[in-house]
């Protein structure tokens, strides 16, 4: 993490806002190092200051770069602002409508994405830090020797998260997806307690030391898993290659949407090709068909196209790049297994 | 689950809204039988109707049982709203600000908590759910075998979590919180790479079913940390034994805390004594000093009282109780173990 309060300040100044309040976990956290377990309001400002709930004190007081003070109730902190002169107030686009509703009276209010903006471009740390997470993750699917296994799904996703924790993980960075046969047609599926099909479909990542990792892999059988395997993995490679600063990010979806349109599935690729992430498994921007956001150097964004057959099967293929001047993808693990 | 949208038309014809707008994931899955996975907009009117996600159609067909349309855009869903006549609005109080933002302009829109309110009284089938997974969670916690464990806090962890999956849990209810030593004294602490110390505080539930269990024992050493869980389990046994509907549960709170505070440690329970679960493993109504809701027959709320001592160390017991003319404890693990 590499926080600037300086360039929030500034959005602030230029926009008329007077304090920007913020509530999300890791929004929180990638700002204080603190990261609530239960509710905390972060109010940024000159002097900026984290109400924490009284649960929270210690580990907030402990890891806490920026001030904090015991939530007692919404009355006491607008009045906090209030005598501080504030009037205008920044909010997150996610805020709980019940939240804003406690300020709405007394503040003028817009939803800002300062905090989300800055968290678009990472800072080299961070990027080792999503780095290391996906080296544990890899180090972890190759252990589970996926090809010679012969066991329940749910089995195979729980071995997969026991061996990304004792390789160093914090935990799965997500619902560990092991799906085979025609449930991989669900782009996320629950693993079953029921033996492997054909073919095997397993999207997963870790966590280290907050960041997560993110990666698919399909494991195919028969001809015609193979023949669209192949076109996946076309769209996948192709979308990396033409990944680039200056792009809009709707445009590497639309090289990967394309490859697949040509070769007559179009309407099989129901999601977007890729998101960014960071202390969240999903953050913006995305590689989707409506995302206009410019690529910038230092973003790390996963490009993931696949194919759904409903009641036959679906094939999926996810790497995670980050970009410089051309985009990397972090780890080594082959596209094919 | 048994949902009945009568009680919701009326709630909103008595408020005169038009229509109601869901996207709590556990909302929607309560009122449809369909989780989503990505995103989702349920529109409860006379005709109900839930917009679901590209992605996410297959499995909508397939659980819900009110109709499903695929998602295009806000100007789409709000196009159709307003084809319909529809100009008043209720919305869930944790709708995101974003959301609400869309639909501000061409509504009249409040929030209300109809459907968290209805699922306030657990139905039957729900309670047994709620049994059956804390009957896995307790087994699979004495197989543990806890009292003659030397092993890391995450590993302890990673066992439980395994053993309650292999006992019939579709995953833990929560991040299972296996903690020791200093670190008790963190209500939400994350296990660590180390030997467990004295004394050992585990908080750990299941899911069975889609529906939560909820429990925390805490194996204590020392004198000292005798006395403290004497007075833990004073305020825990004596909580329960309060409860009845009528009695508000703020009530319910009052009397662990006056305990606990005739022993000299008020500001060291630093939580509320208990909340409601289901669905998620936290809803409402809780037993907290704020909550006037008054108890009904059908609620499913937690008591786990605490005292938590920074710098030395935390005890906290918990048990899950269901309401019908008095509380019974939910499982039969005992308090001490």
């Amino acid at each position: 993490m590499e926080f600037h309060i300086e360039n929030i300040l500034n959005d602030l100044k230029k926009d008329d806002f007077q304090a920007y309040l913020l509530t999300q976990f890791t929004n929180i956290e990638y700002i204080s190092n603190y990261k609530p377990t239960s509710f905390a309001f972060c109010i940024l400002k000159e002097e900026p200051i984290i109400y924490a709930s009284k649960m929270d004190m210690e580990i907030a007081n402990k890891n806490s770069t920026i001030d904090v003070r015991e939530y007692e109730s919404f009355d006491v902190m607008i009045g906090d602002l209030k005598k501080e002169g504030i009037k205008s107030l920044a909010i997150e686009p996610e805020l709980a409508f019940s939240t804003y509703e406690k300020f709405r009276d007394d503040f003028s209010i817009e939803s800002k994405t300062y905090v989300n903006t800055q968290r678009m471009i990472k800072s080299p740390q961070e990027i080792d830090n999503i780095q290391k997470a996906t080296e544990i993750a890899q180090k972890s699917f190759l252990e589970l020797d996926i090809l010679n296994r012969n066991d329940f799904e749910s089995v195979v996703a729980f071995d997969l998260v026991k061996s990304m924790i004792e390789n160093g993980a914090s935990r799965e960075s997500f619902d560990t997806i092991v799906t085979s046969g025609a449930n991989s047609s669900l782009p996320h599926a629950v693993p079953e307690h029921k033996s492997l099909e054909q073919p095997i479909l397993i999207d997963w990542g870790a966590i280290y030391n907050g960041y997560c990792s993110d990666n698919t892999r399909t494991m195919v059988y028969t001809e015609f898993q193979h023949e669209i395997w192949d076109i996946v993995a076309e769209a996948h490679d192709k979308a990396i290659k033409a990944i680039k600063p200056g792009l809009k990010c709707c445009e590497v979806d639309k090289v990967a949407r394309d490859i697949i349109s040509e070769y007559g599935y179009r309407d099989k690729f129901i999601h977007s090709t890729g998101h960014s992430l960071g202390l969240d498994i999903h953050e913006t921007p995305g590689f989707s068909p409506r995302d206009e956001t410019i690529i910038e150097k230092g973003m790390v964004i996963t490009v993931e196209p696949g194919v759904y057959l409903e009641g036959e099967f679906g094939v999926r293929l996810e790497d995670t790049v980050s970009i410089d001047k051309r985009a990397s993808v972090i780890g080594d693990l082959p596209l094919s297994i």
